[in-house]
């Protein structure tokens, strides 16, 4: 018998079908990856092609060189020049397209990943994230700012060199508002934030934990919306991801770098599409909300009834999927 | 400059990429499809292979000859039988995966499709429709009633053979009480339902409209998620798709059938999803709100922006999609 599964945050309903469901070695992505080289002439991310890619808004360098280097999206979704303005004609509501798109590239090197780069380079990573989204959010247009990676083909990337993407926007989404509403009744309904209640929940029924570090854990949420979607969630209560200590980005590092190993081991490398989920910084300090880090992989298909209904049909079994992970071993 | 729009009815915001948008022509599928036969002999929905699939719910057939059939899908994501019990245990909310999930069979012939069929032909796949809806909405489980059509292997069917499906699910998931409530806010502010509204507007401003029949209007949204993202809505207010009159069925296959023609022979072929989105059948009189088909192209790929913030970059033009498309011929 299928079950129902609700996630307790976002209020979302999964199908969990276990006679469909796959044992989780047989996600293993078969499609052979190509060996990468370390550098490529022709990749505009690549050390020496700096001329190829606009002017950078930022960079950290170790030893002259950069380790971690910051560009304006050259088709960038959101304009970076103009003023925010509204238009509201009869029915339609119209704005102008001002935001930010950044680029973040991750490594000089054309052939290393998240799963593969040592933890200081990762913690590097992190960092940049901080300042990019400190830096965005000083910007009085912008309301929610949103830091993802496409990792692969099959998740919307078409640049091999590791990068992650920054999208500052105008708007905050109804998508956004409706899990802030639901964290909101949560937090008066039961004095405490949800996520932190999700959390200690996850610690102590285990089942589902993937990695425990000092200040985060990995896990497959009770009603995963597909197979080996994971949360990272620091244990601290902060709203916003603006709010992360040098300590913390250590510890995010490891934990990420670990979690995002045991995908490219346990399921040979799939393509994946992760998303730093947080409130802006201006409410950071809000009692109901808890910035985290959800990985999707990008193994099954979404289709017409996901479309229509916005459930899912996740055929695999949350705790099975956590249980392979945590016996994955990680170089 | 990017524009930002908003759909009047579910409140999302789009990005609408001028810079980076196609001409719509340079949407046409380069895949070139490979010719099907009209009788494929291992294909379980091809005549002569009832056996293969589960026993029909439902057939309508002409001259003794089955023109539309009806099983329960072999691999059903909810289960038939079994009683709907919900179980609340400590933070988790769970419910056994009962409902029913079904497969319309649309045409004995391997090798048609909404958009290659007679209009009569169409018109009985869509009064089988109706006669599913109101069967499933019998079930006193069953909460939503969802009919979808997954067309072409990205939009995540596996059988060439055309078909649509069913499924009814014992809960009505968040993503649909969300655009219930926005219609409902916007009937508390306006007095009119808000699908009506946009219809009106539609056809008076003209420019986004594709195909208007007797009952029934296509056109691309003002704020399409995507390239061609297309409604149809009927004329008349009704908030559920199980009210549809004979009359309206005829012509909404006219409206259907020409319009999936329009992607068929304008854009070659492409796959697509379409979703019937209703309220279900109790609430049939409900005045905020009210049913219409969507359909979603698969053209373009969505990535770590859309998943994070729910928010979508559209590379086309509405205005330009829907001109395209009133220019293209059908046969």
């Amino acid at each position: 018998m299928p079950e129902l599964r609700q996630n307790l945050a976002t209020k979302e309903w999964v199908i969990v079908s276990r006679e469909r469901a796959k044992r989780p070695e047989q996600f293993k992505t078969e499609k052979v990856k190509k060996e990468l080289p370390s550098y490529t002439e022709t990749c505009p991310f690549c050390p020496g092609n700096e001329n190829k890619t606009p002017y950078e808004t930022y960079v950290l360098k170790r030893n002259e060189e950069w380790k971690v280097r910051v560009v304006p999206n050259k088709f960038a979704a959101l304009s970076s020049g103009g003023s925010l303005e509204r238009r509201i004609e009869g029915l339609t509501r119209w704005m102008s397209g001002v935001g930010i798109h950044e680029v973040i590239i991750e490594s000089p090197l054309h052939n290393v990943s998240i799963a593969t780069l040592p933890q200081g380079d990762v913690g590097d990573v992190i960092s940049v994230y901080k300042n990019r989204y400190l830096t965005a959010s000083n910007d009085p247009r912008v309301k929610l700012v949103t830091i993802f990676r496409n990792h692969g083909e099959s998740a919307g990337t078409s640049l091999e060199h590791p990068h992650s993407q920054l999208i500052a926007t105008p708007v905050v989404p109804s998508h956004i508002r409706y899990r802030i509403e639901e964290a909101m009744r949560y937090y008066d309904d039961h004095g405490e934030c949800v996520f932190c209640s999700m959390l200690s929940n996850e610690l102590k029924v285990k089942e589902r934990i993937i990695l425990e570090t000092v200040s985060f854990v990995s896990f497959v949420p009770y009603a995963a919306l597909s197979p080996f979607h994971t949360w990272i969630l620091p244990k601290r209560h902060i709203a916003s991801f603006a709010e992360i200590s040098d300590v913390e980005v250590e510890d995010l590092a490891l934990n990420l770098k670990t979690t995002l190993a045991k995908f490219f081991y346990g399921l040979s490398n799939p393509d994946y599409n992760y998303v730093v989920r947080s409130l802006p910084i201006q409410e950071r300090e809000c009692e109901y909300y808890h910035w985290y880090i959800s990985i999707v992989p990008r193994l099954t298909e979404t289709a017409g009834f996901e479309l229509g209904s916005g459930m899912f049909i996740n055929i695999s079994v949350p705790e099975e999927n956590a249980r392979f992970f945590r016996e994955v071993k990680v170089e």
